[in-house]
């Protein structure tokens, strides 16, 4: 036996686990029923169209005149006309010039950072930023500097020892990236002084409004948007259709010239299947319904200050939404996950985040205020969240 | 002006553009109708299901009952009993005890290799690996010894050098990664051999069978099954849903202990939304029918041999197909994408490889074998092929 497990190449897996179940941090799938009776405040569905049935049934039509899959890389088989209108009327809608549509937010995400830096270039990348985003700075063998969270002074520090001063060009190409709504607090990113801070140093700014699209902006066009740089030309935007769209696949939109230099370097758009039809379709009936009923970007944000203004009035410890995402603290780890587990059994379905997912080891209940929900469930969803809290 | 252009800080794509442009390497995106006339022997979609009625009804109800999107991460609401039910029969199909499905194969790559290595192990990658098995090299931060192509005595030698002799315990951690039938040449790998390198050093070996499934192996159960290494416990195999399903998608599968850890440790797992429910719908679909069916894996690779043999047979210069992609070579780049299109004014779609997406800068036409095509439909090709063929 012994022998054996010599020559285990897996026996260290074991020992992992075993770490992990001493901190109480093993995570566990829970597959769901497609009629749960819980109320749902954990999904990014914020503007409850995963399940609209215009969305569903445009999902089901894309299905069946264009294939369940798209069937090869976007440069093969797997662009069709379906997935031409999606980019376009995309970037009409946020405001760019063009758009690419990738299988994941994820996927873009890696491909705006890895294909447009390079070992010679500078990104600069918030403290907070999401793991995709960082997977990005990885892949693109960049020097990559991590700024303090949400710190404009940081960046424009480390873009001046870099002499990127206007009109120098003196420094290495310089990338600043970061959330534009940041998916575990809520919060927002200062944009205007970024956007501000790579323009007097030639630098070119991402931001990815996973957490923006749909729900910040007119009529939900994006924080981008909502900043006013929309179209800018040192401005990439990154997106996914997984969120306020309800559907799945990424974007990644700006200038023309950067789009086409997608289409010839990023791997995550050369080396993968094209989005399926039906996410695409679905994806396009969803901007569609946003573009007719401006209202849910709002409302979706109307709840989520309910949510925060009820909760924190009882006592709780919540950041102030700056979109759909309320994050309230929790004592440590395993009382967020009992905390959960009892909004749970009390009908509510709330997100539970703990590390190694939270930057700052910091345990919170993660609530998404979706448009759709009613008064009455943003009542039902506080008693419970305040019934079932944790004494301190 | 030229203030202008020194504040640009994408300047540089210009440069890169026009380079490209000179060297006739710009991509293009070509949208294609719902209804082309033109026979295609470019996709993935080996077995011809990506639009077939059942698969298509299948995503299509998917999408109705579950919804267009999973809504969120696997970890909190994106996991359905639709998921659960497609890893559970996908792993009985290929004869795993366990399988995770990821929202591409892509993303399923990253996740094997950079969840199963780390900064301490050594990652052994073929030379023709696919992209994605390379950026998860590159994200593992492993110390990564790229081997000549399908060259076990290489790997083997490499392992030696880290002392990984069964038993001995000595070395680090190591990884042997492979493709299980490379894309661009359509050759398979020299599983057996590497499986016994890997099992005489204590090193996991992790296969990704992207163009296995659904050819190769038992009613197309795929190439590592074909070695008779499903259920080994040091294999670990990864696959997309996106070529032979017809569908988006990736999964990995493996003893029930390594997917435990993806679920707990791998990021493009955790930080990504769950795959849409049609597309798990529709890939669940097409498994189904190819239990029913096994005689379409086996078709599709005759269809290769044919391919293969009436193109050699009329000089052209093809890699004997291993499974269903026949690889024709070309005189160079420009020639590779004139041929392309003149079989695409002959009504014939072939897919072009040239670099960078080309690890020896040899340009290809890439053609796919098809389970659907009839014999009629083979000779129209082989027709259009050798009119077309550049006059050497
Ligand atoms: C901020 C942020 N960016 C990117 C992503 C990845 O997008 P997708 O899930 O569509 O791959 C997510 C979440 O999934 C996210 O929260
Ligand atoms: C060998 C190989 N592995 C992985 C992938 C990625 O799979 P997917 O397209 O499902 O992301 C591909 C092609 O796309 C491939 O050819």
């Amino acid at each position: 036996m012994a022998e054996d497990r010599q020559d285990d190449p897996f026996e260290w897996i074991d020992a992992q686990r075993e770490r992990r179940a001493r901190a109480g941090l093993v995570r566990r799938l829970n597959p769901r029923p497609a009629d749960s009776p819980l109320l749902d405040l954990a999904s990014n569905d914020y503007l409850g169209l995963a399940r609209h049935p215009e969305v569903t049934a445009a999902a089901a039509e894309a299905a069946r005149r264009w294939g369940a899959g798209s069937t090869g890389s976007r440069l093969v088989t797997g662009t069709t006309e379906l997935h031409a209108a999606l980019e376009e009327e995309l970037a009409e809608f946020c405001g760019f010039e063009a758009a690419l549509v990738f299988s994941s937010g994820y996927a873009a995400n890696l491909a705006a950072v890895s294909a447009l830096s390079d070992r010679d270039a500078l990104v600069v990348s918030d403290a907070g930023n999401h793991a995709s985003l960082i997977d990005g700075c990885r892949l693109s063998r960049a020097e990559v500097e991590v700024v303090p969270h949400a710190d404009p002074a940081a960046v424009r520090k480390v873009l001046d020892a870099e002499g990127h001063e206007a009109g120098g060009g003196r420094g290495r190409r310089a990338l600043v990236v970061t959330d534009s709504v940041f998916s575990v607090d809520g919060d927002a990113a200062p944009l205007p002084a970024l956007a501000a801070a790579c323009r007097s140093h030639s630098a070119a700014l991402v931001v990815d409004d996973a957490h923006g699209l749909g729900v910040l902006g007119e009529g939900g066009r994006g924080a981008v948007h909502a900043a006013g740089l929309a179209g800018a030309p040192q401005v990439v935007v990154t997106a996914t259709l997984s969120k306020s769209l309800g559907s799945q696949g990424g974007a990644v939109l700006g200038p023309a010239r950067v789009i086409e230099h997608l289409v010839n370097a990023a791997r995550t758009f050369i080396f993968d299947t094209g989005l399926n039809p039906a996410a695409a379709g679905a994806a396009l009936a969803s901007l569609r319904l946003l573009a007719r009923e401006p209202q849910r970007a709002a409302r979706a944000r109307t709840v989520a200050t309910a949510l925060h203004g009820r909760l924190t009035a009882a006592g709780l410890s919540a950041v102030r939404p700056d979109a759909a995402v309320v994050s309230v603290r929790a004592p440590s780890p395993e009382q967020a996950v009992q905390w959960a587990a009892d909004c749970r059994a009390a009908g509510l379905l709330v997100g539970c985040f703990r590390p190694p997912s939270v930057p700052d080891g910091i345990s919170r209940l993660r609530l998404t205020a979706r448009a759709d929900l009613t008064d009455e469930q943003i009542e039902q969803a506080v008693g419970v969240i305040l019934e079932t809290a944790p004494t301190a």
